[in-house]
């Protein structure tokens, strides 16, 4: 006998988890394809060569990789990014430019497995490639917006509960001017790193470390605390950035751009106070050259940004000589389902179908198949239980899966062409003709 | 600069072909939710134990298998029965049973790559375990039957065409009475393969065969081969079968069961002639033990059933002392979908979106965000081109892509207050005003 269990830092997904799981994938594809943005897919085994090219040391080592059957070196892709990359390098002919695509699957990291941190986890991007325009800027907004806006509606519908969140915009070109500016262009790592501990050791210390690090006068130290510490409504801080950036092109291409960015998002149906700037995030700042965007949760902030991006210069240097510049974000799945649980905005149900229809007289096999076909046919999923059990049993089986309803008809009300409808969650039953179940059940699941 | 390639065996999907795949998964989820059926979710990678545990020699050797930088010996998992096994068995009590489950994930083999024969492919498995009632085998039927017809409505709608189909039906229990009947229980496995040659090597070679293989006589091979060969209508089919098997229970019990299955298919609202009794098929007897189904497309049977299952004794032996009988199929998805290709019933279509806002006058991108914005709201796909180029290359873009309709609007029509409205198909074009923009879409899409 083998002992049943899966590898640390692995988990199997059962209904309960698996059933919003799905809806939330599924509102992300209606979101994503709305804009126009295509579904691609590419393999999970790839070229080692093709993943490790660009990797940090630390992705190399928590990558999956061996050697397969004809000798290859492959690994398991630990990103979307570098296969996408890979695809439209490859496939730049066929695509052609700009190319709109999301891809919603699942990846491989070999870190400590630890509460929280999977090994295997799904990522769910969505990418504009090919132009520099801030019109693909303002649509990453927008999609962002309307994709937690739709999750919210996807999850907090029923219970009437708002997922409250808002989206922190920021612009690399802001940073990357002032310290231009401050001729500090050549010094941005070691301040990027000194300033993102600013909410941790706070503003002394982080003049220090930046002066020890990046041999910043006190002057200039306080310029790059100045911006980071901007705060006040979107137009307060945008003129304050102005001022810190001024006679610097960059730095004024940044502003420009952010304020497009708010116009554009609210032409397109973004309510004012949906996007924050906020110059203060130095989080990716060393990957992404435009544009960056975090999103948190009004009742969670805690939990950390669920949809980040931005805009990058050029996405596949490794595998083409195209400049390819794009911008993107990525939802983050796990960390959002996680988050939905503990705002209570998951129903614990265990079944796709709200109606149970109840194996009550073994030989009325028939007529159960119709009325479960009927139901069906109404649009409103119905399993019929798979054999004749006690009907206690067969309701305790509806209980556990949060079946919403069970139809229960013997001899008598099958002669009379009538069925009980029961309300499980009330606990009430009606008798009702045949005919008329689904108009019942449809009643019952509007509330 | 690396090379931009994927190993071979392994392909990428590009929109045209990821679409259609999307809407069949989409599709399969819609109908096994409908009977009740919960999502599950396994990790790709397993305990190599695990995975080994029932393989035959042939699946150990095209096992994806390494040991991780734990030193775990782990296995990329083959098929979706082999973790549904060790799943069902890990969680019985969580579970509960009936347990009725779906899971559409990828699956990786390591074979010789060849045409159609890919090393990473999806399946999309529906399974009833911890029940042996007929209602369960019945329920099977149905859901092939609503699948294939929800494909061909999916997939066929539009274009008139009808996806024409047949589920093939047949229980193991036939054959393994008359075996016995025979006294030839025990040379079940030279019988059936011998038998499974009948199309190609013809009735006597097999009797040879078989006599050569499992010593039977002349009588015996005739018998056997006379159930082969059984043709007619159900009716006529199952009278005979009941002759040959009369006397052993089993047998009859076979027969009594594919009774159950029609008269239950009807009740469940299958017409009559989708469903045929075929006893001549031995596909999958050797692993099955009660009823199994094959499904074939009828304008193209050659590429073989594209949905297949059947009824076993016990899914999980390896794992658990907890008997667990269960019936359950698969629809092959990568084989469907080239079918479906070579039919002539998937659309070129490379774009999720029907609409494209052209963004035409590059100071109104604010005017076309709305626009835009506004399709999206009556709940139609809209993307809006990134960038302010020459319409004809906007255009071009639209067609190459397959987009349906492109909106156009100048200075001149938003002072207006209107927008072109470009059918892509006919190249017919009409002014409208913003407001009815929504209405004049749906209108062309309506067809």
């Amino acid at each position: 006998m083998i002992d049943p269990r899966t590898l640390s830092g692995f988990r199997d997904y059962l209904p309960e988890a698996m059933i919003p799981r799905e809806r939330l994938i599924a509102t992300a594809q209606r979101v994503y394809r709305s804009f126009g943005f295509s579904p691609i897919d590419t393999p999970a085994l790839e070229y080692l060569e093709i993943l490790t090219g660009k990797g940090s040391e630390e992705t190399d080592r928590q990558m999956y990789h061996f050697a397969d059957q004809g000798g290859r070196m492959v690994g398991m892709r630990f990103d979307l990014t570098v296969p996408l990359a890979r695809f439209v390098a490859q496939h730049a002919s066929e695509l052609g430019l700009p190319f709109k695509r999301y891809h919603i699957a699942t990846v491989w990291r070999g870190e400590r497995a630890q509460r929280g941190r999977y090994r295997e986890f799904m990522q769910c991007d969505f990418d504009t490639i090919g132009t520099k325009h801030v019109a693909a800027d303002i649509e990453t907004a927008l999609v962002i917006h309307e994709l937690l806006s739709a999750i919210g509606k996807s999850f907090g519908g029923e219970s009437g509960k708002k997922l409250g969140f808002s989206i922190r915009v920021n612009n690399r070109m802001v940073l990357s001017g002032l310290l231009a500016k401050l001729g500090l262009a050549e010094k941005s790592v070691p301040i990027l790193r000194s300033l993102d501990k600013l909410g941790k050791i706070g503003r002394e210390k982080v003049a220090e470390e930046m002066a020890a690090a990046a041999g910043t006068t006190a002057e200039q130290s306080n310029q790059v605390l100045s911006l980071a510490e901007l705060s006040g409504t979107n137009d307060e801080v945008l003129l304050q950035v102005e001022k810190l950036v001024a006679g610097n092109l960059t730095g004024e291409e940044g502003v420009h751009r952010l304020r497009e960015i708010l116009a554009g998002a609210t032409a397109g149906g973004v309510p004012a106070d949906a996007l924050q700037v906020d110059v203060s995030s130095a989080r990716g700042l060393d990957y992404y050259t435009g544009a960056v965007f975090e999103t948190f949760l009004t009742d969670l902030p805690t939990i950390g940004s669920i949809c980040s991006g931005g805009r990058y210069d050029n996405l596949a240097s490794l595998f083409t000589k195209q400049e390819l510049p794009g911008i993107g974000a990525s939802l983050g799945l796990d960390r959002l389902l996680a988050a939905l649980e503990e705002l209570g905005l998951i129903e614990n149900v265990r079944t796709p179908a709200p109606v149970l229809v109840v194996y009550f007289d073994k030989d009325q096999l028939p007529a159960y198949l119709k009325i479960a076909q009927a139901v069906r046919a109404a649009g409103i999923g119905a399993e019929l239980f798979p054999e004749p059990k006690k009907i206690g049993q067969q309701l305790q089986y509806a209980d556990r899966r949060g079946f919403r309803i069970a139809l229960i008809a013997g001899e008598r009300e099958l002669a009379a062409g009538t069925c009980q409808v029961k309300d499980l969650a009330s606990k009430t039953s009606a008798e009702v003709p045949l005919a008329v179940i689904p108009a019942a059940i449809a009643k019952i699941l509007a509330g």
